[in-house]
């Protein structure tokens, strides 16, 4: 059975890694930001994991909602907290949100079995 | 050859039985929703079948646009009502929607054969 | 006091002319796609004018909801029945749809007023 | 000089008033909602109104981001935290968000000014 | 009467610095990055304020539009390049880009206007 | 090995064909359109499939991105052009762009070793 949350991660290095060495700044500096930018400041890294993850399930970016769900999951955050966020978004997103939030569930579920 | 509608509905329902168990309340009064929004009122069945059709096709969500073709099926919507809506959807929403449209034939098709 | 009708058209009527008169070919044929595809066909005018205005809702774009407002207030639509179909629109499209649809009430209000 | 808070809130009342008045289920079940998720549970309410801050912040909804910027302001949270949320909505968002950025510190400007 | 140039470019540079004052680092980093992709590279800057134009056309933010129609025209880019970019923008992201695209064109009048 | 170009262009031929066949007069003629809207004009063909490229990649469209990646790779852009293109993309739109860079950039290999 193929394991989801690994295929995601291998995809995902993998492309990155190719972005990456082709070296135009303006990309490259996007994802700098995107590492700093869920740093702990003002806020904590769970709330901004948080943040992220509904920024990504209203915007509707499945590999964007999965990022944030496993690093959520990394940082201890609940699955009860994660679902919580996840209906603001679909509350604030609306119906068409349901699609990735039945995607959220399975990865999610992914990441408590392979653990 | 793998059925997409039965793929689609198996998936759906699995999900979702998921999603409910969880008892999230603010989830669960949308999923409660999304079944009264679209019983008959001042506009009758058909109506409001091609209303969430467009709906989903213009905001692009493939499994929404699945589900409201299926709908539209059982309600004895005929393929050229249901192109038609799809056509507005298009031009509202633009070329970016094409995509989406290829894949709603495909579906609308495959919901034919299976009678 | 303004007339909010009024001053949608007005405007509306003044750009389209300048755009028109400037003979771009393919702006000057979706702006004749824009009136055919509302015509009578395998759906009556009437829902198509809803098709509309609930992709315009959605999709949050205030000019396009009261174009679709006014149009569907000449062709004899109610409003309990436009009320219906933004009820969908809200649900689908989430929270977000709720200032697009204060604005809305306004500008039936102000339809209903103008006779 | 116009208060912007307080036209902002006055408007929203006003229609909002209307729109409840006249009984459409759905759409008031969505305000219920509305009201409901954002409650403490799993989540703190401060955690909350930043969530829904930055799925309004993303989708690009200025009213929307208005409202959250005031309950922030209510609940006590910081310009800092506010801003740090809003930060993460801008690259998410990219830079389409900007424009929403400006209405949003002008808006809480007006929040601290009138306190 | 209201100089709709002026105007726009009074506030985006008083709420810009207002922004930049307040030193979170992700913002700044994001402005910073908005002046350095528009720079020449492998494709020279008309081009480039084309690209973002159609961006920010599609993505129907108004405030992102006038920002490179203004860039576009102190370029030197015809009235006839810009429309032909604003078509493709048009028909990609459909009949809800027409509202952007008339004041698009008003906009760019008063660019005119003003030399 | 499934080779995606190939993939890609039978499945949009097919469909594509399916769509025409049935003779819905709106979509027909957006098709159409879809194909004069980048023909030589004011612009040459080279900075119009960069305008549809950044157009399909911020409104988050794949399938239309690979589009304009095969066509762009045709009328012999080059990779650094095409990679601009996106950063500009990457930058308007936000990170949740970043999933589709990363196939865009898998799908430009494949044209590069399919030749």
């Amino acid at each position: 059975m193929p394991n989801i949350v690994e295929e995601f991660n291998d995809y995902r290095e993998r492309m990155n890694d190719k972005i990456l060495s082709d070296n135009n700044k303006v990309i490259k500096r996007i994802f700098n930001l995107d590492t700093n930018a869920y740093l702990e400041g003002a806020l904590d890294i769970k709330t901004k994991e948080l943040l992220g993850l509904v920024a990504s399930a209203v915007l509707r970016c499945d590999d964007c909602v999965k990022y944030h769900l496993e690093t959520s999951y990394r940082e201890g955050l609940t699955k009860e907290e994660v679902v919580e966020a996840l209906s603001i978004a679909t509350l604030v997103g609306g119906t068409i949100v349901i699609p990735h939030l039945r995607r959220a569930y399975e990865f999610w579920d992914a990441l408590e079995q392979q653990g």
